[in-house]
Parts: structure tokens; C-alpha cells; sequence
């Protein structure tokens, strides 16, 4: 299956800049996407990068500065994943679920209403991923044939705001949660839920 | 599969009393807990409500005042699942995955690290609700046997703030988002993400 993993070359990760100087947010973003390039090849898939500006990585790219919807909309072809870049905790598993459900349109959420993994088999299906893509996606795929949601804790969990980053240091095991882990942050206790601190 | 439901009786979800008065938190998570209930016995469980104070409520009632933690231990016996009351978004399917994972302990983890679901076929395993249950959920029940994970992002969505009424309102088609949308709360977009508005 061919993935396409959009990724934001330059000024990564913005909303992380209360934690993280721009530096840290470029090698953070660099960590993450190692992350989900690595669970798309163990699930069988081909991973191309669908970049903003060129980068040094082992894996075929496109370089498009066009804003997000507009680059996704020109690399995708029936049969095509679309894979986002800031999902460090996503498994082989959770991404073969995506390629093995047998739907036209397959949908990851993510949590606050985007969509953070799909796969088209449908050629009249076009992407936007502005002001809450799921719902809006669901409905365009729903118009065009059969859809499919993958029900996924880890898909659902795009890296976006220091909140997001405690789920990191819960469950992950790859290059981003050892990069956060060496960068001095870990859990701390604050009412029933965990949160963060750096040291 | 028995399956205990714990139930704050009074004065419940208080997290959300910033957008729900008392006499509307305790309507809403009875809706909640409703939702739960029919998932359980969708996914072939056989639900029992281990309540703070008696209810009326068609399934078999414990009364147990303490604590969550104390009266889940109570509760727990060999062959028990534990599925939290304020998981509206519980899929007869996330449910069954539960189930059907062939570990002696299976958790199910909630955003924030918290333990939305387990099931323990484990004599000696406790649980301990208090302070990111998750992680010492899962190295205790390592300590003591094999364990499994869930990844379900409707398991993982416990409705505690109002930012969890987002992803009711976006993936939610029973009782609790039905009395929400009906309470006057709508999605409204914000930044690239999803909030809540209500009328």
C-alpha cells in the first residue's frame, strides 16, 4: 500500500512552542515521524514523504509548499494512504487495521475532530482537512460509496499540545517518547489525570 | 462475562459543573451510564452496577460507599470485568475486544492514564484507581502474569471535562449525546480543532 505522510518541514509543531525552542520542535517532529515511518513499513506499507521543503531522509518525497489540503489532494491516487506525521504511538497494527478494513474510504480520528490517518480506494474522493476534516470526510466518503472508521487510541492521538504529550510518555516506546524522555520531561501526578514536567 | 459498572451516585461529573448544573449531571451521566449498559450486553456481558447508593436501574445493584478504588477490589473476583460508567463512546466491538483478548489481565486505558476498563482473570491482581492508574495497572498485572493492552480511542474517551463533550457530540449516537444535543451543546469550530458551544 502506498502512504503518503505529509510532513511540515519548516517551523514544525507551533503549538508546542510553550516547551519546546524551535530547535528541539524541528528534532521532536524529525523523532516523531521516524516513528510512524517505522510502524508503516512494519504493517507493509511504502511510505513516501509528502514534504514542505526538502529534508534528508531514506524515503521518496515530494516536496509541495502548498497548504496541507491542496498538496494531499494532488499526491492522492485510488489506493492511497494518507498517514499523518505527529502520530509517534501508532502500532503495525493500528496502521494494517487502516489497510486491511474493506471499505472505500477508511477513517482514523483523531481526537478534537480531525482525521489522522485515511486510505482511499474511491478515485472521486478529495480531502479537507480544515475546521474538523473527520466529520466533513465521513460525509463526502458516505456520498461516494462505502466508509469505515478504525476505532484507534494511538491513531487518535496526534502530538499537537503539551496536553498531548503526556499520552507520549504513557505509551510510547519509539524515538519521539526516548527524544521527550531524554529532553528531561516526565509524568507528574496533578488531580486524577497525569500531566507533564521538565526537569 | 461479569462485568461491574461503578456508579457515582450523587453529585456526580463535577468536572463538568462549569457547563452542567447538578440536577443536568446527574441526568446526563444516568444517559451515560445507559449507553454503557447496552454495549455490555451487546458484547454478550452480563452487567452489574456497583453503585455509591441505591438507584433505580434495571441490572443487579451493590451499594458500596467507599471508595472506587476499595469497592472495586470488593467486587473483583476471578473472571471480572471493570467498565467505567462515562464511556458513552464503548462499542459493543471495543467491548468484546476486551473480552476477547487471551491475557490474564486486559486494560484498557483511558486519556490522562487512567484504567477505563480491565479485565482481570488474575486471583491476586488489586486494582488502585488513584493517580495514573494505568501504569501501575499494567506492572503489577505484568508482575503477576501476562498482559494486554486495548487500543480503542472510544474506550480511552471517559467524559470528565467539557472538553470530552467534544468527542460525544462528534462520534456519540446514543443516549448521552442525544440528551447533550438536546441540552442545546453543538460543535463549534475553533483553531483546527473542534469545542463545544451550546445555544
Amino acid at each position: 500500500m502506498r502512504v503518503v505522510v505529509p510532513f511540515a518541514a519548516n517551523d514544525p509543531k507551533t503549538r508546542l512552542a510553550s516547551v519546546l525552542d524551535p530547535e528541539e520542535r524541528r528534532a521532536f517532529s524529525r523523532a516523531m515521524l521516524g516513528d510512524v515511518l517505522e510502524a508503516v513499513r512494519e504493517a507493509g506499507g511504502e511510505p513516501e514523504l509528502l514534504a514542505t521543503a526538502p529534508l534528508d531522509a531514506d524515503v521518496p518525497m515530494t516536496v509541495d509548499d502548498r497548504p496541507l489540503t491542496e498538496a494531499v489532494n494532488a499526491a492522492l491516487e485510488p489506493e492511497t494512504a494518507v498517514v499523518m506525521a505527529d502520530l509517534p504511538l501508532a502500532t503495525p497494527e493500528a496502521i494494517e487495521a487502516l489497510f486491511d478494513a474493506s471499505r472505500e474510504v477508511v477513517l482514523a480520528p483523531g481526537r478534537g475532530g480531525g482525521t489522522n490517518a485515511l486510505l482511499s480506494r474511491q478515485p472521486g474522493f478529495r480531502v479537507d482537512y480544515h475546521d474538523g476534516s473527520f466529520l466533513k470526510h465521513r460525509e463526502r466518503a458516505g456520498e461516494l460509496g462505502s466508509v469505515g472508521v478504525i476505532d484507534s487510541h494511538r491513531l487518535a492521538t496526534d502530538i499537537d499540545e503539551p496536553a498531548d504529550l503526556v499520552e507520549l510518555l504513557i505509551h510510547g516506546e519509539g524515538r519521539a517518547a526516548d527524544w521527550l524522555r531524554d529532553a528531561g520531561f516526565e509524568l507528574v501526578r496533578r488531580e486524577s489525570r497525569l500531566a507533564i514536567g521538565r526537569e
